[in-house]
């Protein structure tokens, strides 16, 4: 993997950078579609590609270990043949699913015990499984196995969790790096910074993190209940301390605001369900702010969903067809906002890169998040 | 409208036409895409077009109705410019759905009053005000209030019913006749043939609606679950009856058989959820046979969900990775399937008109209904 940071903001932290990875480039600033069980929920791959103009996707460990499991993907020769998308992929590690969705989870150094949500079935995931797991998945950029804080959390439990994830990382480097790909490209892995949400943790993670060198790092345990004051704060103390040549993703971030702040803070990777969760309840990001499409407003407003920027279903079909839908409870209800949103998310990151490329990105950044956080 | 025989297969009863609407032409035999409440239930408009290549699409009165209800509508500009969907339109006229789904429906001379079976609410169907709402929902293809008789029916009933429906379809063609379409372009009544499994009804019913001479005819009250010898039988009875220069439409049918076999008695016109509805249980049709995507068997079956004719979903899928999506509750599993499924039907058809004009017809559809039949 190879990243150049092509423009640095001179007004604050933003870069627009380029990523380099076997299945193709991706430009920077990015938002990354989230696809849990290996399908970005209601979205075809052609429409990724061509609408939404996705240039990664996430696919989540945790699901895929338990469906469609190692054996169907080690046989169909990872998620990219399996799936049919054939641009780059980063998985997560399973910790977060693990801790908030598996039953009867339970710590130990060695790593988490836990029951599949699905069928209750018992299984064992450790630093070392969940690099193997994302070998057999094939992904492009591995997440390491860590455990995230929730929020509010005490500062001696962040700082245990911290110690023990830190443990975890050097565990998981030592096996990733004595394992190969199976599939004849390159794979590599990122380290995530916890903390919670104190500053001196924060500090000794992101240290200890950058130490490791690797190819890129993440930032973790964001997004996740507290104040996006402090999501800020947080993030911008730990970007000051992550090299400055490597590029950064914000972990479960957020929405386009968050992404927007985010971006001036040096964050140059993010993803979040929100795009497609909210979509499939009715909820739109769009150009002029957000949209509750289920308000009876919408009933005979016959404009495109999205006018303010070019994507096939958001200025093809209108708000009123659309609310139609969402009522009707039909399920092209929400691959119609699922791709709207995404495509708006992708939109908006572009018009960052060309803002930064271009000078006006601060500016721009500051209009904008007013605009995108408004209710119509 | 109008209605060319372009070809007229020597051995049975098939024939090739071509029929010409406001909103474009439709090569017969064809089968049409139901959208219930104006949405192809998964498929998007454009896949319709491009994917599926679909030249007609249903669209349901009593849903319609319902929701998003006339007032929307008419503001809309009627149907195809609140969809989007720029081809042929045909409504049916409620009557089927008033029975099945509606609640305390009671049927007089009049018409029926039901409640509906969303909110309860009371409302009234007659012959006159379902023209109406046909006028604005702007269907090219309108259809007759009647009442569908269930299987099995008594004799006594269905010939009461029958009576009944004559007399509705009098002041049905009153109505339709003495008003104008909404929106500028032609639109064109088709009376339904009714009389149950009673060859004798049947022909009374097939000779008073021919009698009438309007552009186009269709048969009711079949594929209700009789068997589908009685269905056929019935059906070559009525088509025998049925002027030969019109196009012929039988209703809620049927198999991907079920279709070959209509085609063969001289049907042009066919429409049945099955397609889109089994798409959702994971029912595959292929042109190789009857697909339960479910079934364990397809776990590691890499090949695509159908390579026997070109439809890029067909070909671009697997069948493991559509179980995985099956399996895992995934909304694009159910995307996949209506599209391939939809697709597979508008294959059919036109490869029966091309075996209509090169001549091998018959041989190639009684090998055809063996294929298709078949559990995989
Ligand atoms: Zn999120
Ligand atoms: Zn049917």
């Amino acid at each position: 993997m190879k990243f150049n940071i092509q423009h640095q903001d001179t007004q604050c932290k933003a870069r627009n950078g380029l990523l380099k990875t076997d299945h193709g480039e991706i430009e920077t600033p990015i938002f990354m579609p989230v696809g849990t069980a290996g399908s970005v929920k209601a979205v075809h791959q052609r429409e990724l590609t061509y609408d939404i103009r996705a240039q990664i996707i996430l696919g989540n460990t945790y699901h895929l270990y338990l469906r469609p499991g190692l054996e169907i993907l080690e046989k169909a020769g990872g998620l990219h043949k399996f799936n049919g998308w054939t641009g780059p992929i980063l998985t997560d590690s399973g910790g977060y699913q693990v801790f908030s969705l598996a039953e009867n989870r339970k710590i130990t150094e060695e790593g988490v015990v836990f029951k599949s949500h699905i069928d209750g079935s018992r299984h064992h995931f450790t630093p070392e499984g969940v690099m193997d797991i994302q070998r057999v998945i094939g992904a492009d950029i591995v997440m390491a196995f860590d455990e995230c804080t929730p929020y509010p959390c005490e500062w001696s439990y962040a700082k245990e969790s911290l110690e023990l994830t830190h443990r975890w990382l050097k565990r998981c480097i030592q096996q990733f790096d004595s394992t190969e790909s199976r599939y004849g490209y390159n794979q590599t892995l990122f380290p995530i910074v916890q903390g919670s949400t104190y500053r001196d943790l924060r500090r000794i993670s992101a240290e200890f993190v950058a130490e490791q060198g690797r190819e890129g790092n993440a930032i973790g345990g964001l997004s996740v209940g507290e104040p996006a004051e402090m999501m800020y704060e947080i993030t911008d103390h730990v970007t000051d301390i992550l090299p400055v040549d490597k590029p950064r993703y914000l972990m479960g971030v957020g929405t386009p605001a968050n992404v927007l702040e985010g971006i001036a803070l040096g964050i140059d990777m993010f993803d979040c369900v929100m795009p497609t969760r909210n979509a499939r309840n009715g909820m739109l990001f769009t150009s002029e702010g957000i949209i509750n499409i289920r308000n009876e407003k919408w009933k005979d407003d016959f404009s495109p969903v999205d006018a303010g920027f070019h994507s096939h279903v958001s200025n093809f079909y209108s708000k009123a067809y659309l609310r139609h839908l969402t009522i009707s409870k039909e399920i092209l209800a929400a691959q119609i906002a699922s791709i709207h949103n995404l495509s708006f998310y992708l939109w908006l990151v572009g018009q960052a890169r060309e803002k930064i490329r271009s000078g006006g990105f601060l500016e721009w950044k500051n209009q904008m998040v007013e605009t995108v956080s408004r209710r119509l």
